[in-house]
């Protein structure tokens, strides 16, 4: 089985200029790691944030919390050692956005973070499949089924329009990393949004073992 | 004459975690605007924020700082419109990031912003000429002055490195819009620093309007 199930609010539609406090309320709120999207304008159409604002984000936050970065940027490879450096935990890349993933991956490892490949929904599975030894993040519920099928400890997240709406599809295909935005930022309880997407994430893993 | 000098701290190096509690603490300590870079990991090789920070902190700072956009992007055309909208007053932008600077001053305008073409020192000034009714903002020195005996009236910014130490240069040499990083967000009395540089500023320009 995967190691647990872990909500990790996205801070995108937050309060950026009060972001290391959007970060605490959702700790306090009990969320289980950050989910920091980096977007350069270049590979997305839009500039969100580089790991300077990670280094300020790491200062105010301690060494505690998990930093998943979604790295929404061309080029990937040239910002791995500066989100090392700042603070970073998770490097979460697109796989279309790199020629070689696996020396992509490799670095990753080598600067002490835990790397995690992507995709978009529309990229095909068989590119994706050989680098399963690796962690993987991905979007559509049947894909995450087969995946989760095929590997019962992989770390598999989803990210785009999840919410308690949403969570029980996810959940039951075998997505245990689970980035939620809007649905918790906005929320005026994001502790019992967080809480119930966790719960209706463990319930799924739990009946999943109890099926094997 | 220009109108006035004035003083606008660079954020850069604040913590990027609290943007809007560093911008309010640089406007409480008397600053004249706000010096906001925005970097996109292509034309320099960093990234900062983009517009979607612009909009939180436009919501935070409320309808009355001014915020002067310095545009360290590739294709800068692309940010005009997302900028004006998230509430920037100035687009400062390099001249050797655009193929068509008066298309990018038309569309700066149109969309209600007051424009700044720029330039790294080693560009040469013979490519900056043809634009100088548009207002400018440029490094060295005695480039500077030459302008300013030119264009009394255009506001001229310098942007890098200036402090205490350092703007008796600039002021003398006819700059009135003053950038200034670390020696005002790293001062133990930024307040000081902010009064200390507009004063050497405003002297330095009585001086020229007498000498005149």
């Amino acid at each position: 089985m995967a190691s647990g199930c872990r909500i990790g609010p996205s801070i995108l539609n937050s309060d950026l200029a009060a972001l290391g406090a959007e970060c605490s309320r959702m700790l306090d709120c009990g969320a289980d790691y950050l989910h920091l999207d980096v977007m350069d304008g270049h590979f997305v159409p839009n500039i969100t944030f580089g790991h300077p604002v990670v280094e300020s984000l790491r200062k105010q936050l301690g060494q505690e919390p998990f930093f998943d970065m979604h790295m929404m940027v061309a080029r990937p490879e040239q910002w791995v050692k500066p989100m090392a450096v700042a603070g970073a935990n998770q490097y979460t890349f697109h796989l279309e956005a790199t020629d070689n993933p696996g020396a992509l991956i490799k670095d990753i490892r080598e600067n002490g973070m835990k790397s995690c490949p992507c995709c978009h929904p529309k990229v095909q599975l068989g590119f994706v499949l050989p680098l399963l030894q690796v962690g993987l993040a991905i979007k559509p519920a049947t894909t995450v089924q087969w995946l989760r099928t095929q590997f019962p400890s992989l770390d598999i997240e989803v990210d785009g329009g999840v919410g308690p709406d949403t969570i029980h599809k996810c959940a039951e295909a075998g997505a245990n990393m689970i980035v939620s935005g809007s649905a918790i930022m906005k929320s005026a309880d994001p502790r019992s949004v967080i809480n119930l997407l966790r719960n209706v994430c463990s319930e799924a893993a739990q009946k999943r073992c109890l099926d094997r």
